[in-house]
């Protein structure tokens, strides 16, 4: 009954959590791991904490392999080293889940400007479902190729979604000021992600221009039916893991019980919280967890939403198995509670 | 030519960081040291990091004593017990550099509203300068009593002050995303500062309804002559010390090079700097520091400032110095380079 | 199948941490959650990552209650307090797994030395079985009443158990410089305990006279057949789990080949790791775990042991959890990988 | 009066620490900073920080210049890399202090084999002197070359040296379990030294093979009189500045009053501070100073010692200002209290 499954860049942030959560998962069976280079690891040498749990090898990739071996693959590879593998599979049939940002815009000229390379598999493009469950769950049911969503814009859309489905704000006047863990920027061995330069810092980076941008504008618009122009600034947190959102938008009309439309919109989602009016959620609530927190103050022309999730969870490898749990016809929340 | 000053609440972070920065003045002493208890203590018994270098008692306040030993006093106890100190202080024209919020605030009803307590001292209220040498240096100049501002609406204000001055925005859109370390919150024995609840957590608090905004209304309106109602969100930072905020403004007028403007603005001043285009300030560079550095990402309809200070020097105690040096003629960046 | 269990003082974060583990256990269920206060508090509302996974009230302890509606019962009370209560249930018969100290040390004199409190059930100590899988596992089985051993002692005790059973190393020549997170010390409301006091320090302290002494010469003594007389010193480390423990011993005999003795010893521990010569445990690869990882460094005439754990698993509610599963004729590790 | 100083390596970590306590030094100036690089920068490009502070271009190394222009050179640069520079500008008979290992062994065997390379300026090695002032005060005042003792020799040499001088210890029996934060490993792009791998975590690393040994091994066995074979292990610590040494020792004869002796022994010293007896040092009251804080804890047949210094301060760039004091007659402590 368990499911046989795979991970394509297993020694990375995203591919480490998938195992952690796989291996706790009731109905899936991690088969095989990946990576894109030639030398095969031992996964619990490059991580000792699996020492014990797992102790597979990660191997070169190998499409054939695969075919044989796997009922499902996660793709945990940087973008635009995706879609090359991703065609590939998806010719074949797999079931794939892309924690990249290959396949969330549907606007390829975006996407080249905000990822400043080609894409490379524009046809199987249209066939991607932006795997947000509590937005396109029944897409997602029947999809072949998940695009699992980034994190800025897990926790944005999610903040947002009630709002802009009922045209309650000025689709114009959104302001994100979203702050993250150091986890979210990766492993690379870049001076900034260094311990002596994050630590007891704090900052502002890509002010108004991450790539993240289009993928929250995109959706907005498509449920408001209104163009969207966030305006998004970043921060880098003296932490490991999670995310927190701080959005202020104008109303459109003289709206109020914002937070009740909120616990109504949410009422049947298994990782959406509500908080109480006047309580805001906060990092160390939801961090381990696959729950997007939302607390929202409501003054008489303008709402202020607060949101929290794990950036590698809810915003990443939680939110993939979620998708996994839905395609497969598990209880959504099997292996994520 | 050095003159002997006072402390009163030495054992406070703002006490603290004043000893350590009065330890380097080179035209200041410490005199005498106070708090509002019964019991005496050996100063460097409550900090040992002031052993060999300041072994000073502090005892109870004793108001001849002062006036005899000391030619300027430092109040640094919490608001409301402030004004009962001041008032008497006041009386007998002793020169005084408060650094609690008790002569901020020129009304008395807001004060009262946002510090839930009646004031005690509304005489005196005319005479207090407000503190913030880059806009009011001359009144500090002559000033007995000095309102050292808060933390927050120092960076505030000074993110916003060549805007407001110039009315360039719209002065009913700023946005206020501010990040504090937990410094700020002072050393009360309180569950949510226990290092089990701030590290690896971020959060907001008193979202939209912080004691810090009529402070920042009442300095941008009268430097725009307009009416002014910031929204304020502060967040609480997993580090000591260190403030950060994230502005968000939109234009009045089609202006550019704002950058520009805040050069020119703040051309003379010792502590403030401004960031070449595309650079933003960080936690890292002003810790430790009495700057406030600041950067700007101008839009066609709108602007995003960055700024940054010590939340306990130029929010604090290094501004108090500052007055200080301004108060006696002393070279106004004595003893915080 | 599954049976019901109960948890007294569930709001502590040893209490805190067992409803974490618990939620995932596929063999038990939380059935009753008490503390020792008189006001009812909802879970969630004390920890609000709980909300939607456990929304059970914590009420005042009732004995009646709990032996009608749970099959087994933690103890995560202070000790001293816990003594008073396990009495009664004991009485009763009830499985008892007691987290505090109150049940370890045999001897009454040296508890009511180092705990500074008369012990107030002699009668039952006997009873009490000492909760250390790995060298107790047969007494566990059979055990009404275990005592879960403290966290210090469970790293110093799984690393020198190989050396002091086949007796090879003098027995007072025990070094053990152990550093610890900040969750080692509870929740209390102490200066100590503030993110200010913590953050960015690191210091010793109860340098040699630390409560866990005895329960580590307890059981080395008793492995070894010689009195054993450790010298210990804990440290507060600026994070929140994790202990890790540096151990210095003299060899009595000439032995070599110590990481091959320890891989023997412990080949069938689910829970014990024993690093490859030349490799040391880190605190990262244990936390969030119920792992004991182990290195050592064999020279000429010493043996250095380096061991880590996470203080609130295995160091506490984690072994409470293996505890439970020997009790119960669960599988070993369910629930804990 | 004020001298004009040079650095090399000003762009490492304690080059950057030069700068900031040399800015605040009344009777030095920095008059050039160098790298070994080729590219010129400006040192507030580098740390922003300084902008409005020092602007000064760093230049490529330039011997004729230095010689021209500077009264004293500091040598911040790697080992091995030190040595080259340091031969040619002693030939000059410039005030070198270098604080690099390159001059603080004297056994160049010794040297090789711990830091992997030929020694290339084994006839000057006899000219320098170990800076460590409170044990060659006399030698530092006359020395044209000063070798900077390393961080961690620094906290072991003064905690042991009354025990050593006095032969009050079996000198075979000194076990150093030390702990320092992460700028005691400079700036290096290395994996380990990433915020992901060193937040929240701690671990032993060079297991009683560190290259610090054999330099305490050095001065222990000259202030004895006896061969010295330390067993020592360093730990990593999750803070930025800071070391803390737990220092284990037998006793050799019946002393007592160990506190008293300490006392005595550095009752002259404006740098180092003995704890009351059953009071520990900790980082926090050392961190951003150049004292070492020294605690006792006799038992009958053992001394603990535990001491804390600032790593970059008295552990590399205050004490190369302490040593630059005495060579140039200033008062010892100038720009260091």
């Amino acid at each position: 009954m368990a499911i046989d499954v795979g991970i394509i860049g297993a020694t990375g942030h995203t591919g480490e959590e998938l195992i952690s959560l796989l291996l706790k998962h009731p109905c899936a069976r991690i088969a095989k791991l990946y990576n894109t280079s030639v030398e095969p690891l031992v996964i619990s040498d490059v991580f000792p904490k699996f020492k014990g749990k797992l102790d597979l090898t990660v191997k070169k990739l190998d499409i054939k392999e695969i075919m044989l071996n796997c009922d499902l693959i996660f793709l945990a590879l940087p973008h635009t080293v995706s879609m090359g593998v991703t065609s590939k599979l998806f010719a074949e049939g797999m079931k794939i889940i892309d924690l990249s940002a290959d396949y969330r815009l549907k606007d390829v000229k975006i996407y080249e400007e905000f990822y400043k390379t080609k894409h490379q598999d524009k046809k199987n493009l249209k066939q991607a479902v932006y795997g947000l469950p509590e937005l396109y769950r029944e897409e997602i049911r029947k999809a072949v190729l998940v695009a699992n969503p980034g994190c800025y814009p897990t926790a944005a859309i999610l903040s947002l979604a009630p709002l802009a489905a009922f045209g309650l704000i000025e689709q114009d006047s959104i302001i994100i000021d979203a702050k993250s863990g150091v986890s979210g920027a990766g492993k690379k061995l870049e001076k900034s992600l260094l311990f002596s330069e994050v630590f007891e810092d704090f900052k502002a980076y890509k002010v108004n221009v991450h790539q993240h941008m289009p993928e929250i504008n995109q959706v907005l618009a498509k449920l408001s039916g209104k163009k969207t122009n966030i305006t998004f600034v970043p921060h880098l947190l003296p932490l490991d893991r999670g995310i927190l959102e701080t959005i202020y938008v104008k109303k459109s009309k003289k709206t109020t019980n914002i937070t009740e439309l909120y616990k109504k919109f949410y009422k049947k989602e298994p990782f959406v919280r509500i908080k109480k009016e006047g309580e805001f959620p906060r990092i160390k609530d939801v961090a381990m967890t696959n729950f997007c927190d939302i607390g929202i103050k409501e003054d008489k022309e303008q709402v202020i939403i607060v949101s929290a999730i794990d950036n590698l969870i809810k915003g990443a490898s939680g939110q993939a198995i979620q998708n996994m749990n839905i395609m497969c016809s598990f209880p959504e929340a099997a292996g994520l509670l």
